[in-house]
Parts: C-alpha cells; sequence; structure tokens
C-alpha cells in the first residue's frame, strides 16, 4: 500500500480505507484526478428543503449524489460506506455543532438522507495540470474559507449566508484559474468574486471561519468560490434537528475522476 | 404588437400574452433567443420524488426552476402566471392523462409546486446560428420524441423510460450538433444517441410518441437528445394521484436567454 506520506498518490479505495481506519487528515492535494465531495445527511423529514436549497444555489450545493433514507452507500464510490469513509464528520443538533467524529455509523439514523456535493478539489487538479500554483497545497494547509455577507436563496426552512474558498492566484494566471474552473460547474463552476474581500463582507484574509489562513505571494490576487461548506452554515442559520456534515476540508474520495465533471 | 405568422420575433411576454389569451401552438421557434421550458406540477407530498427522479437524471430533466407550494410564478419570467401562460396543458390523473387544456388555474391546487425544466429549443438557437439546419422548423413541424427502451434511474415512488427529441441532421454537421449543444449541459447537453434509433428502442422513426414525424433530407443522420416529456413518461409509469404538466412541444417561454446556459 502506499505510504501515508505521500498522499497524492493514493488510489481512492486507498484513501477512503485509511480513514475507516481512523486516520484524520484535510484531503486537499490527496488521491490526485479523483473528485472529493462534500457530505451533508438529514433526516427524510429535512431531506426536500436540503435538495431544494441546492437546487436554487447550485454554484454553492452542486449535487452530485443522492441516497436513499437510511442507506450509507453512494454511486460515487463502490464499496464505501459515507458513515466511517470520510476523515472526520461533525454532528449539528439544533444548528449546533456538538462534536467531531471520525465515525458515524453509531449516529446513523434510518431515515438519514445523504447528499454528496461536488467540491473545488476538483477544480483543482485542472489549475495545477494548468501550471497554476495552489498555495495552500505548498504549504501544506487546508484551504481557507469564509462566511459572507451575501444570502443563499432560501427554500423551505433552510436560509443561510454563502460561504466561499479563496485561493491566492498569480494575477497573470487568474483570467486562466477562472476559465478552467468554469468549464467545471458541477463542482462550483467560475469564481463568484475576484479582488477584494471588504465586497463579500470578509474583513480579515488571516483568520478565515473554516479551515487555515493561507500566505499570499507577491503579486497574487485572492479569488473566491463559491463553496460545498455553505450546507453548514444553512445549518446554523436554519437549525433543523440533526444533521451530519463532513469537517470542512476533510472530504469524501469518491472514485468520480475530475475530468468527468469538465463540460465541453 | 408583433402578428402571430411572426411567432420568431415575439418577445416572451408577447409570447406568453398570445398563450394566455387562449391561443395554441407549438412553440418551436418562437421568440428566438429566449429559453423555453418543460413544465411539471405536482402536489408537495410528490415533490421530493420529482426533484429527485430529476437530480438523478439531471440530462432528461434539468431543473432550471422550483416554484414554492402553491405559488404559479418563476423566476424565470417577470409576471408570468405558470397556469395560464403555456400554450396548452395536460391533466394527468392516476397516471393517465385525463385532459388537455390552455388554462389550468382552475385545476391548481394549493399545494402545487412547480418545476420549469431545460428544454431542447434552447440548443436549437445556438445550432442554427452555425447555420445547422433545424428540418422540423422548415417543415412547420413539431418536434418529434420518442420513448425509449432505456430505463431512468429511479427516485423514490418515480421511475419510467428515457424519453428522446429527434433531429435529423446532416452527416457532416453531426459532429458540430454535438459539441454545441455539448456546451448547454442544463438544456440536455450532448446527443444522448446518434444514428441507428433500434438501438434505443423506436421501430419506426415516422411514428413518433409525441410530436410530429419530420421528414430527412438526403445525408441527414438522425441524432437524439434526452428530452423534458421523460417526466410526463414517469407520470405515466408511476401513477401519482395528480399532476400537470406542458403538453409535448407547448412550452413555456421565458424571459431567460438561450446564451445564459452556454458553458465556457
Amino acid at each position: 500500500m502506499t505510504t501515508f506520506d505521500d498522499p497524492a498518490t493514493l488510489t481512492p479505495a486507498e484513501a477512503r480505507a485509511l480513514f475507516r481506519s481512523g486516520r484524520a487528515h484535510p484531503t486537499t492535494g490527496w488521491a490526485t484526478g479523483f473528485t472529493q465531495t462534500n457530505l451533508i445527511a438529514v433526516p427524510r423529514d429535512w431531506a426536500y428543503d436540503v435538495l431544494l436549497f441546492c437546487q436554487r444555489n447550485p454554484q454553492a450545493c452542486p449535487v452530485l449524489d443522492v441516497s436513499d433514507p437510511g442507506d450509507p452507500t453512494t454511486t460515487l464510490a463502490s464499496g464505501a460506506d459515507l458513515r466511517s469513509d470520510l476523515p472526520r464528520y461533525r454532528v449539528w443538533e439544533n444548528g449546533r455543532m456538538t462534536g467531531e467524529a471520525t465515525d458515524v455509523t453509531g449516529r446513523w439514523r434510518t431515515d438519514m438522507v445523504a447528499f454528496s456535493l461536488g467540491c473545488s478539489f476538483t477544480f483543482e487538479t485542472a489549475l495545477i495540470a494548468a501550471g497554476i500554483p495552489m498555495r495552500h497545497i505548498d504549504q501544506g494547509r487546508n484551504v481557507a474559507m469564509y462566511v459572507t455577507d451575501r444570502q443563499c436563496r432560501p427554500a423551505g426552512r433552510l436560509h443561510g449566508p454563502l460561504v466561499v474558498s479563496m485561493r491566492q492566484i498569480p494575477a497573470n494566471r487568474v483570467a486562466d484559474a477562472a476559465t478552467i474552473s468554469g468549464s467545471m460547474p458541477s463542482v462550483h463552476g467560475a469564481p463568484v468574486h475576484i479582488g477584494d474581500p471588504a465586497a463579500l463582507g470578509i474583513t480579515d484574509l488571516g483568520r478565515p471561519d473554516f479551515g487555515e489562513p493561507v500566505e499570499p505571494e507577491p503579486g497574487d490576487v485572492p479569488v473566491f468560490w463559491a463553496c460545498g461548506v455553505t450546507p453548514q452554515a444553512a445549518l446554523m442559520a436554519s437549525a433543523p434537528p440533526f444533521a451530519i456534515t463532513h469537517a470542512p476540508g476533510f472530504m469524501f474520495v469518491s472514485d468520480k475522476r475530475d475530468s468527468d465533471y469538465r463540460v465541453g
């Protein structure tokens, strides 16, 4: 088996096996070329609100798979178990995060519906292939994520702000980054904002709401993409009785190839 | 107001006003450049099944808008009323089409949820702009649609076969037609099949299941796209107690521009 200190070359099944055994690590840069997904699982009673929220906010919440109630498997990865194969989970009760765990099998209700959402790590592969540096990977950090002052379009009982991920991109590569990610609409697509963080209500890039701060290089421009952590902000704002999500940056590694989500 | 015999140059609002006044006509070629949509409306109790069916069969059922229960408006067109502004509707009870009407205001239950789905007429604009002939428009006919022997991925209580629309395309333009439509994934995207109808279980192109037969020109190849009539086939197969849809080819004309749905 590939060693843990070379996570880029792991197969998705190897990465999932490591996480199933209890290992926890942010997954940016892991299993290069394979699609990672955000998880949000809610009781069946809330599933329509979540699915509609995703439909109405597709850039933040691109749905790649939805499970049947109680079913912890996914069409995105053969043999995977969504209750144990992510590196870290968050458990939510009445809008508050009440715990983190590396396995949530014991908390998985029989009516849980699991939503797998596209993740910006997917287009990172394409950006890196085009020679665009990913500062957070180079710095060995989780990506930086921020709650913005933009509200999502509400759906039923669900509402909340847009969350974005930020990457520092050399100014002369920003257009390329926008074009390449724009060709992958099911994994957040083009940036929602380029430049001034204050215009999104972000006061300090050095203090992200999720993930870790990332240092810019001289000449870098902050580029912001809609982020799959947005549903977690909606859980906080809308307070459904129960939910399980991934921990930000600790994603599900699927068997799908990043290139499967490229249009044209 | 533009006259009825020049439907291509109507504005969307003018087209909707004509239909609201009771005029019924297939909308292919109408209000050129503006997006048309399929309608399926069901009681709230069935809304999750429909939305999930669409998520699981996105090529046939690309969701562009979902109304709140009982609300007949849509974000796709200012001032529009989905109960009266389509040229022709079908009413479904227990899986059987029990009537057609040009206005369904009296049948719109207070808990109806309306789904507006992308339509292949949207990419026709781009195909025509590229010099690819649309035989059905030239022949003054509705597009031809066929029920295939391919099953959609089921969702809850909803299941049924894939329905396709067919266009006869000159052999040397088929690749262009695939590429151009492929760049518009939210309006059915690339063809699901090119050539032999028998491979889809279609025995006679001259006898479509919906719409009208279209004559090929010498050298044409039949090209098949996933079709927004697919949910109607699911209604027939799954028999929910009540639903309202558009009549095939008699679409809702929205205010959105076709170019809004082009990726990259």
